[in-house]
C-alpha cells in the first residue's frame, strides 16, 4: 500500500528521517510492500508542498546547502513553498512531528499533532512537549477520530520501551519501568567515576565532544529524564501525568568522592527514572555494578518489570539522529501495516 | 472480538497458558475487547472439546489430580473427550501449540500445527522442533493459506526476541543477533566462575535445583542454543536454517582454570549463539564483564545489531511456565488485534 507522510520540522532529526525513507525506499516497497511518498516538508523557513511526492534528494541538499527547504528549486509546477511552517489541508496520512521540543507550551508540535489528530491522520513524532503537557487532548483526539499517536522516539531514541512494553509484552500487567533515559549524564557519571575526575572536569569534556550542551540543564538537571518518565507512566501505565509530577533531582551536586564510596561497595550511580505505584521519580541512585541497569558510556537502559514475563531489560543507544530515525520509522511502519490489514 | 482456541499439550506450559487465561479473562475482556474461549485440550491421553469453551477450572482441577485431561467429569452433554489427541475438524480460530519439542521428527507438533495452518487457523507455539525441522513447511502453509504463525515463546521464554527484531525494529536491517539463550548454561558457567567449582559438581547442583535436567544432554551439549538459533536465522533473517546448519560445541570441556584465566582478564565465558552472514555458530566466548551480553544466573540475553538502532540488547527470563506463557499470550493477542483490525 502507499502512504503520504508529512515531515513537520526538518532539523537533523526530520532530515535523518527523510534520508531514511529515501536509501530504504527499494526494500520498504519489495520487502514489506509499503511504498511511502513525502507530500509537505517543514521547516522555521516554511513549507514544501508537492501532492505526488517531494523529491527527497533535492530537498535535503537544499537545505544543507541553503539552510531551509523553502529555497528549493520549483523545477515543476506542483512544488508550493509557503512562508507558513503550520500543515496546511493538504491530503496526506500520517504526519511526522520532530519539531524541537518546547516544555513551556508545546508549540508548534501541540498545534501540529492536534490538528492532525483532528482530521484523522496518524501522527508519529520525537518530540516530547506536547505528551508531557497535555497528554490527554492528544490521547482523546487520537481516540475519537480513529488516529493512531505514536511516539517511541521520544523516549529512548533507537532503544524501543513504549512498543516493548505494549506491543511484545502485551498481555502483561507492567508493575513498574526504571532506566536510564539520559544519554549525556550517564556518559557523565560513567566518566566520573571511571577516571575519579569532577563533575565540572567531565561536563567541559563532554561539551567538547558534542555530548553535553553549551546549556547542560535540560539534561543535567534531569528535566529530560522526567519528561520521559512522565511519557512511560502515561503510556504504558495509563496514567495522566505531566512534568510536574515528577520528583526530579539531576547529577550537578554529584562528588567524585561519593562515587569513588559507590564503587568501593562494587556499586555505581546512575540517574535513574522510574514510575511505580503511580508515583514518578528521577534521582541519582546506587545500583550494583553487575546490575542489568548498570550500562555505561552514553547507552540508555529500561526495565520493565511484569506480572508474567518478570523483569526485562533494554539497552541501546538513547540519542543521535539516526537512532531516533530508526524508532521513528518503526513507528511509520507500524501504523501503515495496521492500516492495510 | 471473540476468538477460539485449541490447546494441543497441556504439560507445565499448557497448563499455564490455560491458568493465564482463566485469571486474566476479565482484564483481556475490558481492556483489549479480547475474548478468548478455549475449546479443545488435548494431552497424552486424549483430547477434550467443547464448543462454547471448556471450563478452565475444571480442566486444569482434573489434569492436577488424575493427571489427565480426559478424566474431566462431563456435566454436560456438550463436552466430549476422545482418544486421539490430535486436533479435530472443529470450529477453533488460533492454535496453540505446546505439545514438547521433539527434534527427531517434530511430532506430534509438526502434525498439528501444519495440518491448522492448512486450514486458515493461526498458530502460536512454543515448540522448537517444527520450526527448525521443517521451516520452509510452515512458512508456506501460513503465507498461501493466509494463517499467522507465531512462536516467540519457542526462543527467549519471557525476553522478547522474534517480536523485537521483526516489530520494534521494523525497517531496520538485522545484521546479526547473538545471545545466551539457555538458561541451564548460564546457571552452570556462572556458578563455576563465582565458586570455582568444577563443572561436574555445579552440575549436580543445578540437577538438584531442578535447573539442570536427570539428562542435561540437550542443554550442555548445546542443542537447546543451536535450535534457538536456527529459529532466529529462519525468522529475523529470512534464511532456511536447520539445526545441521548450526556449528554447535557445548560447555561440558570447560574448566574452572579457563574460567578463572578469563576473570583475571576481566572477562566471563558464556556459552553464545549467533548468526551473522550467514553463519549459524553456538561455541563457548570470552566476553569482557561489563559487556551487555554478560548477563548472570539462568538469564537469557540477545544483542541485536542493525544499520539503524546501531545493537538493542534484551535481558529477561529464558524459561519457567509463566515467563513461556507470556510470550504465548502476547503473541495470541497480537495475532488477535490483527484479525480485530
Amino acid at each position: 500500500m502507499s502512504a503520504k507522510v508529512a515531515i513537520a520540522g526538518f532539523g537533523t532529526v526530520g532530515q535523518e528521517v527523510a534520508r531514511v525513507l529515501l536509501n530504504k525506499s527499494k526494500n520498504l516497497k519489495n520487502i514489506l510492500g509499503l511504498d511511502f511518498s513525502v507530500v509537505f516538508v517543514s521547516d522555521s523557513s516554511g513549507s514544501v508542498v508537492k501532492n505526488d511526492g517531494i523529491n527527497l534528494k533535492r530537498i535535503l541538499k537544499c537545505k544543507k546547502e541553503k539552510g531551509s527547504v523553502t529555497e528549493v528549486e520549483k523545477q515543476t509546477s506542483k512544488l508550493k513553498t509557503y512562508e507558513d511552517s503550520s500543515v496546511p489541508s493538504i491530503d496526506y496520512d500520517v504526519l511526522i512531528e520532530c519539531t524541537p521540543t518546547n516544555i513551556k507550551d508545546g508549540e508548534p508540535g501541540m498545534s501540529n499533532m492536534l490538528n492532525a489528530l483532528k482530521q484523522g491522520k496518524d501522527v508519529v513524532t520525537s518530540n516530547k512537549g506536547p505528551l508531557v503537557l497535555d497528554w490527554m487532548s492528544l490521547k482523546n483526539a487520537a481516540k475519537s477520530n480513529n488516529a493512531k499517536l505514536k511516539f517511541e522516539a521520544a523516549v529512548g531514541g533507537a532503544m524501543p520501551v513504549i512498543n516493548l512494553a505494549n506491543d511484545a509484552l502485551i498481555g502483561n500487567e507492567i508493575k513498574s519501568v526504571r532506566g536510564i533515559f539520559n544519554g549525556t549524564c550517564n556518559y557523565i557519571l560513567s566518566r566520573m567515576t571511571a577516571e575519579s575526575l569532577s563533575y565540572g572536569q567531565v561536563l567541559s569534556e563532554a561539551q567538547d565532544l558534542g555530548i553535553a550542551e553549551t546549556d547542560p540543564t535540560y539534561d543535567v538537571e534531569g528535566i529530560d529524564t522526567a519528561l520521559k518518565v512522565a511519557i512511560i507512566a502515561n503510556a504504558v501505565m495509563g496514567m495522566d501525568a505531566s512534568y510536574d509530577d515528577v520528583k526530579t533531582e539531576g547529577i550537578v551536586g554529584i562528588t567524585p568522592e561519593a562515587l569513588k564510596l559507590a564503587k568501593e561497595d562494587n556499586k555505581v550511580v546512575k540517574l535513574i527514572g522510574e514510575v511505580e505505584n503511580g508515583n514518578l521519580e528521577v534521582a541519582p541512585k546506587l545500583v550494583p555494578a553487575e546490575h542489568p541497569l548498570a550500562v555505561g558510556g552514553t547507552l540508555n537502559v529500561a526495565s520493565i518489570k511484569t506480572d508474567l514475563a518478570g523483569e526485562i531489560t533494554v539497552t541501546g543507544r538513547g540519542a543521535g539522529a539516526k537512532e531516533t530515525a530508526s524508532s521513528i520509522l518503526s513507528d511509520l511502519i507500524s501504523i501503515s501495516k495496521m492500516r492495510k490489514n
